[in-house]
């Protein structure tokens, strides 16, 4: 796609290109009442400033619900449903190109640029929705294989109904946090000795803490309790994704996950990145995912076979000795299952989604071993060290490390439709 | 303990005695806004207009907080601590005795007994609390054993786990509904014949949909996501308990549920009852719960041996036919761990506690076969069929039957402490 030009100067490289248009909510030290936005280039467009000032005297259809633009969270603009924002979208696009149709609304208008064109480095950033309920899923099939390998051998690496359906389990909304959130080292039980015949665990902070690389959908539609989504709305219901991390204890996890599933490894802080890129603007980036043998039952079949986002993710450690290693690179095509897929799946029962629900991938690892989006698969499960540069080494995480995710859509780097980051830095253990 | 008399007439066996005074939210036909009540006897006290109409003149404490009985759930109340709780407990219970020190309030306000004391039967329930998360433990031993021993034979029935810790799972919050409200049988894929080699699922309405006769607290108190709870803080955390009805699609169940747990099978419903039944109103019926031969560790230890509360539990099914059995009944002292240690755990990775969380006990059985919670375990995961009165015989649930759990402490039954029922009847599934 060839990169449009916008009024505003925008950096080469920047993943808020005017292709995209990326909502968050933000919140500034002169106003501190967190409200909408999206982001382009180094900006942040004040989305209840500009509405307060006439910027969509140009969009007739969103003038009746401008009170979504002055709400804390994103599920009131969410639940306005994806033709509203695609057009929301479009119209903040036109409203910045070169030859804009609406030159006065912000083009020639200095003293709305003045208050609603914020720089990004001077917001902060809010986590988007309202999570009302959360769902990890685990379609990175090669994660969920090497995985499988660790513990159970090759044979048995994936259990009889993985490629059935999508597995995933309820996690908790309370404990998702915006990037930059540092991460406690958790403590909880573990066994220090998992081989010994007489399991005792002790009372430790984590000794394997680690990353999955994920990403994470919103929900911008409900369905009432004992309706399941049809597989060819499901799609509808995707408001835009985020990148997240799904901060891990393995060995709190590996002692207390039989048989109700992860708890406590995993309810400790779970950061996404701020920027939610419409499910409209990756559009343009669909691709075939990973290929599933198996004939699906007909409420997970989709349409198209493109059901991927193509999305080049990156996972980078930067050491307290100041030190930056990229730990993994890999392509969200590494799934087995769409999130319309997950959505039909998670309602197949009857289960009620809400706006502002979030579904997360699972962990997203490719073939090889520097695309593994996790350090458990780097490692062999503790088994070898992962080299850093600068001569350092890791096995699982220290404190004082920060992980950063990053993931763009896109080559050429005028027209990116790219997620930022999610970051975080892991804090020591309270003392006991 | 001695019934205490009042001046409002109490039928003897009610579960709102004046030593009870639970909390619910309700609607009626002529103002459907939804707002806190307490039941007594075979009335709501509509606390909006009890409070609006100077009902808590006698108690000062309350004053400046009265804005929480306008609120359509029971959130902003909770959230004011479990003194403030005890306080208007015992207010109200003063203002209904029949030598009532404040009688101009209520005794002597025909004008307000009139607008605010509403007869039961004519007031609609709500779920009482907005629910940020659910979490479902599994702390019933008797029930974790029994179909311990039904999947794995009774020398592994247990998990090496099970001792050590409560174990538990995050739930889906959006799918609690309040009693009465009808189930719809769920579709989902099943295994027809799970001892065959080749393991292909089909699309299917539940053939084995079964009940779970818990308990499930409310969480009053939050903490900071890092902050864990010490136990001797957790009791102050635990605002009051319902009865819940976690009802489960055990063929879906076991199909989905390896390796990251149940979710399906679980999350197209739950029920509670209603009113809620303050931790203060349960004080005088501690008692200890199941022994533990492990030592725990000190996170998890409780000062009190009396840490479980011995609410007499009934299980009741009415079939379309018109026959009601009774299917179980049991005490809450069969149970593991209480909930201050589930809250404990479930904090000890520095989850954040919300105000509003429910945390649901687990199954609770006792050691004889009429004691048992759930279906699978009377029937021996559908080996055997439950006999009901009239000649009908079950395995699993069939459409058209209607589920009633009630609960109450005490034997005097003019001063019960009741929670009422919590009920729901099987709608058949949605043609596929
Ligand atoms: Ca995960
Ligand atoms: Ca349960
Ligand atoms: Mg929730
Ligand atoms: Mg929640
Ligand atoms: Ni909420």
């Amino acid at each position: 796609m060839a990169s449009i030009r916008s009024w505003l100067s925008i950096r080469t490289g920047s993943p808020f290109s005017i292709a995209n248009i990326p909502f968050g909510i933000i919140s500034t030290k002169a106003s501190a009442t967190p409200r909408p936005a999206v982001a382009i280039g180094d900006w942040a467009l004040d989305l209840a400033e500009f509405s307060a000032n006439n910027g969509f005297s140009g969009l007739s259809t969103i003038q009746p619900h401008q009170a979504v633009f002055s709400e804390a969270t994103l599920n009131a603009f969410a639940a306005l449903g994806r033709p509203v924002h695609a057009a929301v979208r479009k119209y903040l696009q036109s409203v910045f190109l070169l030859d804009t149709p609406f030159p006065d609304v912000l083009k020639n208008n200095k003293s709305l640029q003045n208050s609603a064109l914020l720089a990004l480095k001077d917001v902060q950033m809010h986590v988007p929705f309202d999570i009302g309920d959360y769902t990890d899923f685990y379609a990175g099939l090669n994660h969920a294989y090497n995985v499988g390998v660790l513990f159970r051998g090759p044979s048995n690496a994936l259990q009889p109904n993985y490629k059935h359906l999508p597995v995933g389990y309820h996690g908790r909304a309370s404990s998702i946090v915006v990037s930059g959130t540092p991460i406690r080292r958790p403590r909880g039980q573990i066994l220090e000795n998992p081989a010994a015949e007489k399991k005792v665990p002790i009372y430790s902070a984590c000794r394997k803490l680690d990353i999955e690389l994920e990403l994470a959908a919103f929900v911008c539609k409900s369905n009432p309790l004992g309706a399941p989504v049809p597989i060819d709305e499901a799609e509808d219901a995707i408001f835009g994704v985020v990148l997240m991390n799904d901060w891990s204890a393995r060995d709190i996890q590996a002692w207390e996950y039989v048989p109700l599933g992860p708890f406590g490894a995993k309810n400790f802080g779970t950061s996404i990145s701020p920027w939610v890129v419409l499910a409209d603007a990756l559009m343009p980036f669909m691709a075939k995912g990973l290929e599933n043998e198996n004939e699906l039952l007909p409420y997970l079949k989709q349409r198209s076979e493109k059901n991927m986002y193509d999305i080049n993710l990156k996972v980078e450690l930067a050491t307290s000795a100041g030190n930056t290693t990229t730990l993994s690179e890999t392509s969200s095509r590494n799934l087995l299952f769409s999130f319309p897929q997950m959505l039909a799946h998670h309602s197949v029962t009857g289960c009620n989604m809400q706006v502002g629900d979030l579904l997360g991938s699972g962990t997203i690892s490719g073939l090889e071993a520097h695309q593994r989006g996790s350090m458990l698969e780097q490692n062999e499960n503790g088994k070898t060290a992962i080299k850093l540069s600068g001569g350092e080494e890791r096995k699982f995480l220290e404190d004082g490390d920060t992980v950063v995710i990053s993931g763009a859509c896109g080559s050429d780097p005028n027209a990116l439709v790219g997620f930022g980051e999610c970051s975080g830095t892991i804090l020591p253990a309270l003392k006991s």
